[in-house]
């Protein structure tokens, strides 16, 4: 390949116009005569249509051209015109055709069932919906990066290898770490991470979490990535404030960055704005309850919200939703119990619009040691294997709290996804661990 | 506790210089008189000397500020004043005193063993020292997403979950995966990387990675942080200057941002700084070989570098140092074959100064297809497990190429560590998987 070619991507030849470019890309779409060639070019940032001509390229390079399938890749020089025919408003006039690497028969060339492309997820990726969604996922995890920074969090991480657990045993993946038995994969880095603040006060990471679900919903993988923070000194408010905060955030740099990707997704971005300009409603269990029974759904107090609760009442609003102050018996042993009434915690869950469940789970932490051994033993737990994280509550204790976010979830939310899976680029799932 | 006071971090507090603020954070030593007590606060921000007056606070307050003990958390009122004899230069006569969270016999209160700091890590986090390397790290993996970030890369993650395996099945660890056998956890992104780039073209992820290693050298860690990148129509060069450009970047940042942690871990800054003024020496494996000679290493050719011959090659540079054209035979399967020379494959290691070995490997990948199923067999796997990967290069392969770095081997570097172990927060070795 010669080296002296300049090539501008589809997106930059586009902006500029006019005049003769290089590109270089993949075949998207193809069709021709023996005298005139269509081929639609994808890179990363656009497709354009290509006209290739028997007559201006020679026979050699036309050759070639006429017997391309899609997926081949090929360089391209041509000239940039505007054509309001053509499916993205320009057309390249092309006067030289370079073959890279031949395709032959893409195995997804039409409509295919879930189960095959879930098999060829790897060719799948480069579809215009994947990438997309992909697009769209790198700036949700930049997003959430320069959230905290700017609010002056240190990115830190736990370790994934535990041996303790702290969102329930049966959803745990354990390992064979040379032998030793006990040793699990990372369901949430809680239990690292109220240690950290003693030193940074302020912590956020984005990890993968797992999860041993059983559970063959669109909304569960085994494998996710988590967002979570964890700030010293901050009040249930604070905390809350924070997950507003961070879903605002996510929503403003998609729709500041990827208006295109979400006209490919159709995505309603009317559905999305209300998230940046409204508050969101803030309601107690006890509410919920009520606003439920409305709706003709009777949830004993003390229940968890279920999947249909929770979408009865996202439908209500049109944005996220945080329900707080639900029964001790459903959080987690490390809330804290809400002072004024000790069969609630201070805790908060965000319910995403439009039925996409819960996006962020969070509280104040509970700073009574004698409370959370309590609420270990009535877990099942014995104490003695929580011992370093009891020292958080002995040494220096100070009020905190934080939150943790499925990342793939918010993402589902804002890509108008039907499906969890597709907000990842390999979901893993009880079924699913290859390719 | 009070809503109403509006406390400063010790930073912003030594930054006003004068007038009265409230305060916050945990002792870090204390001394006093029957009258008069000085205690050392420290917060994530740096740590401030305070002066309790018994006649000042009144008797109450000041029994419970006597009787205070290391790491114990108070919120402190007082007056800020330049005193060139406290240890950070200034002091805070103290007007009003609170003790937040008690401490009783904090574990860590001079010179301890490593095995006991390792076992009490939740603890010794706090440390000035690990306080530090932690807030370097953070700025260690800010500075790699915005250097790939401002090159145009979007942020792509691989399942951790692996039916496959890309650098050896000696160092895989294996999942129990619902009764599943053959799932293991990622050891790099490789293999799911390169079908991406046919979506996104240039991508990079910040990710944990695993190497079930047997070795306990102070370089090992089972668990560690993996920056990679993968970038389409890349060649071999441009491949190596991002790895240049990503440690530059990382050591302007650190220099920029760090100048206090750096002197808290007494790290002579002039060792890094030639690291953003010169260009990164380049050599080859050969001429690795013909250096090392000469200073009396005999290197077999085809034989890897060893721990000592890097250390030998790093301590000639003040910068890291590319290696480059390494013998086939030691290299992994998908890296290319130098056109000119077969048996050697386009591939670098970039060696970091001062002895802390490799922290960068990367290559130009193998186009063809045959090429890389023989070194697949070669390295008695087979082909046909290999078959989503191999898909890669049947439908519109391009050149490309890409590299891994270490994370905490650059923060090791950066800081001047001893040991890698101090370089994450909850270190994973062979022999350590707890706290």
């Amino acid at each position: 390949m010669k080296t002296d070619k300049h090539f501008l991507s589809i997106a930059e030849a586009m902006k500029q116009g006019s005049g003769d470019v290089w590109i270089r890309g993949w075949v998207w779409r193809e069709r021709g005569s023996n005298k005139l060639k269509f081929i639609t070019l994808r890179d990363a940032s656009n497709v354009i249509q290509c006209v290739i001509e028997k007559a201006v390229v020679g026979d050699s390079q036309f050759g070639i051209a006429d017997k391309i399938q899609m997926e081949a890749s090929v360089e391209i020089y041509g000239t940039m015109k505007q054509d309001p025919r053509a499916p993205t408003g320009y057309e390249l006039a092309v006067k030289e055709f370079h073959l890279v690497g031949s395709s032959d028969s893409f195995p997804i060339n039409k409509d295919q069932s879930v189960e095959f492309l879930a098999d060829n997820r790897h060719l799948w990726l480069r579809s215009r919906k994947m990438t997309a969604v992909l697009k769209i996922r790198s700036t949700v995890f930049g997003a959430i990066d320069e959230y905290f920074r700017m609010k002056g969090f240190f990115e830190y991480h736990s370790p994934i290898f535990q041996a303790i657990q702290c969102e329930g045993g049966s959803t745990l993946f354990e390992v064979d770490y040379f032998k030793q038995k006990g040793v699990f994969l990372s369901q949430s880095w809680q239990l690292y991470a109220e240690p950290a603040i003693f030193a940074l006060e302020k912590i956020y990471t984005i990890s993968p979490s797992f999860r041993a679900e059983k559970s063959k919903t669109s909304r569960h993988l085994t494998e996710y990535w988590h967002a979570e923070m964890e700030e010293a000194w901050a009040s249930f408010d604070q905390i809350i404030d924070h997950g507003e905060g961070v879903l605002k955030h996510i929503v403003k740099k998609v729709l500041e960055t990827n208006q295109e990707e979400l006209k490919i997704l159709e995505r309603d971005v009317k559905k999305l704005e209300p998230t940046l300009q409204k508050p969101f409603p803030h309601m107690t269990y006890d509410d919920a309850l009520v606003i439920l029974k409305k709706h003709g759904m009777d949830v004993e107090w003390g229940k968890d919200l279920r999947t249909i609760e929770e979408d009865v009442l996202s439908k209500l609003y049109d944005t996220p939703i945080a329900v707080t102050r639900y029964p001790k018996v459903v959080k987690a042993f490390y809330m804290k119990e809400d002072p004024k009434n000790p069969n609630v915690v201070l805790g908060v869950d965000f319910i995403g619009p439009e039925g996409y469940g819960e996006i962020i789970g969070g509280s104040e932490r509970e700073a009574d040691i004698e409370k959370i051994k309590q609420r270990l033993i009535a877990q099942g737990e014995d104490p003695k294997a929580y011992e370093f994280y009891l020292d958080t509550r002995r040494y220096g204790s100070v009020p905190h709290g934080g939150f943790g976010m499925g990342v793939e979830r918010v993402i589902a939310w804002v890509c108008g996804l039907d499906n969890i899976k597709d907000a990842i680029p390999f979901p893993r799932t009880m079924v699913r661990w290859k390719p």
